[in-house]
């Protein structure tokens, strides 16, 4: 290995086992559970989760949370966060199901899919949920229809190059259309609300935030001079988590944020919401696998794991890094990390330094709280990790 | 629209309205199917694939088909193969207990993925299972433990650029190591008994199979000069179906490896071997969809539908192009579909030629038998395609 390789591995080994270490050492649970866990489990930080939702409430306590359902959609989970009063962000019937079983009343939920199935709107206006994002016509119109006098806010579309997970042009209007939306969703007999934006998830660079507050400050006052009176600005998701680096603290996404709101916004509006997913449950989980295999392939050098990114760290793929631990001391080596699948798309990560393991050895994958277990397939016959909250 | 994009979008849509109405008038049963049954739902045709599977040995009589379960794993699936007499290649306990369970003899089934998790070996062995594939020296180790005696098959790794679905470096050793893992699983106790390679999935360069052939024959005579006489050529998968374009026919592969062989192989292996997945399931499957919404972003028509790539089409995300239908008539317009997800990421396809749809159309994801409903996660709530086998 080089030596400046070298150094870089020995960098990111230091800093992946104090991040292990920490975490341990925090959650006396963890320890044993991990040690003789089935693989590949994911063990998950109950108390880490609410502690999470409450220190976003408590930097930001004129902000209403709506968790992402999205990024793990376990029941403790959704549990955990109803009990510390927690609101729901969902998209589907199954998900809204969930989160009604366990007594959450339908105000606490919202919807920010700006496009869903006339079934979903239906079914959720039916039990009560009633505020739902829209970006397109057709959007609006189902809604009138199977929801009429629901209440609506748009997707204004905002730039997130800062974002480690940018978004596509998938969702989201200009200021122009999103001012005509919010016209004709009252022409249909909609209550227009608010706006919605999504600087990205994992996004850590605070700039994002500005453009966005700034652009929805500019149609939320030519919506009033329209004589529409929103009450409701959504800011979205993208409170990033630590992978392989120190992430944005919750903190000073706080200061920044409203210092943005107060130098925007000359009357605060009604609600403010978030929706965090990632923010809230993504370094609170530890993907616990094992090594199955080694294999040096020219000059590389394979290490292949009982999990993969059909089986949960599909992320991986998207260049998301996960910090992967093994409890052996030794020389340092640069790996790849394959996942279980006969797919040879099936490749977790490169540049990962460990000392050798040896078959058989537990290996962590850190902060995989979220997006992972949700898309988790069975390809290959391999069963998706149990997830274990503690 | 531009004039030369309006003339492709014309020929794409002749090429996909075509196949689609060929695909139906040959399967009277598929058209009340598609109109009536819930979205989204997979239909797949037993009997195209049963012809496949005949098809395929029709032109290879010589060669023994294994099918790649992981490609489609449903039960009406792997039924209609067991009957017409497949064998079966898998990768997990889960996998070899749905073909066990259909009666298959376990000497009908081999395992090609070469780094497999211990139980798994175990379990196969115990059960009648007797070939694996390797091509790393802890993976003889494991074998040799585990499964004592059991014969093995070393991955050559071969060049696959003509492939659209490009393997990695994760799987297969050059020729050296190759021929020192198959003396080395010889001492080990275990039974040497060929060579394994893959030309890539969907693999419509001809000459890829060249290379493959004519690089494994030259292990394999290195072996016999070693004494170690081998009995199986396995030529992995890599028969392609036909996307949004007509693909290399079985026939042609046919004619071109049989010459190779001929030509490679001065006394033809004892055992001839492939193991194709999606080219037997890919182009018998519709996957049934609904469009849920329209909008117009910038230049961009977008449609969205009620699936999506962590609902079945994950390959899309991989460059595969799914032939898109819609029983809508008009001029076209250029559609970006995305997913039913509120993921950014949920996008199936770009340059999409169709006439305008309504929402609540149906709209047809054509070839898509294979590595669609093993991929898909519930991801955001939404359930699965349904698998209906008719």
């Amino acid at each position: 290995m080089k030596e400046t390789s070298l150094r870089a591995g020995e960098l990111q080994f230091a800093y992946t086992k104090r991040y292990f270490e920490e975490f341990i050492s925090s959650r006396p649970k963890f320890k044993k559970k991990m040690e003789d866990v089935e693989t590949p489990s994911l063990l998950i930080d109950l108390e880490g989760i609410k502690s999470r939702y409450v220190q976003i409430r408590y930097h930001m306590p004129e902000v209403n949370v709506y968790y992402a359902v999205k990024a793990n959609d376990h029941i403790d989970v959704l549990k955990a966060l109803a009990e510390v009063g927690s609101g729901f962000e969902i998209a589907s019937i199954q998900e809204l199901e969930k989160i009604l079983s366990l007594g959450v009343p339908p105000e606490r939920v919202i919807s920010s899919n700006p496009v869903k199935p006339a079934e979903f709107v239906r079914f959720a206006y039916q039990r009560g949920v009633n505020r739902f994002a829209v970006d397109s016509y057709p959007e609006v119109d189902k809604i009138a229809e199977v929801a009429p006098r629901a209440r609506v806010y748009v997707r204004l579309v905002v730039p997130n190059e800062g974002s480690e997970w940018p978004l596509s042009r998938k969702f989201g209007v200009d200021e122009e259309t999103a001012l005509s939306l919010l016209e004709y969703a009252k022409e249909k007999g909609l209550v227009p609300v608010g706006i919605t934006f999504h600087v990205g998830s994992q996004c850590n660079n605070l700039r994002n935030w500005f453009i966005a507050i700034r652009n929805a400050s500019r149609l939320w006052e030519r919506a009033r001079s329209r004589g529409l009176r929103l009450q409701v600005l959504n800011m979205g998701g993208g409170i990033p988590v630590r992978y392989m680096q120190e992430s944005l603290k919750v903190e000073d996404i706080a200061y920044y944020v409203k210092g943005l709101l107060r130098k925007y916004f000359s009357t605060p509006p009604y609600e403010l919401q978030m929706e965090p997913g990632r923010g809230i449950v993504g370094d609170q989980g530890i993907l616990v696998a094992r090594v199955i295999g080694k294999a040096k392939r020219g000059d590389e050098n394979w290490l292949y794991v009982d999990t993969g990114v059909f089986n949960g760290l599909a992320e991986a793929l998207g260049g998301i890094r996960y910090p992967i631990y093994i409890e052996r001391k030794g020389d340092l080596k640069e790996w790849v990390v394959g996942g279980v699948s006969c797919d040879s798309m099936d490749v977790i990560a490169k540049k990962v330094y460990l000392p050798e393991p040896e078959v058989g050895d537990r290996i962590f994958f850190l902060s995989a709280g979220a997006y992972t277990t949700v898309y988790a397939s069975e390809f290959n016959g391999f069963p998706k990790p149990k997830v274990i909250a503690l």
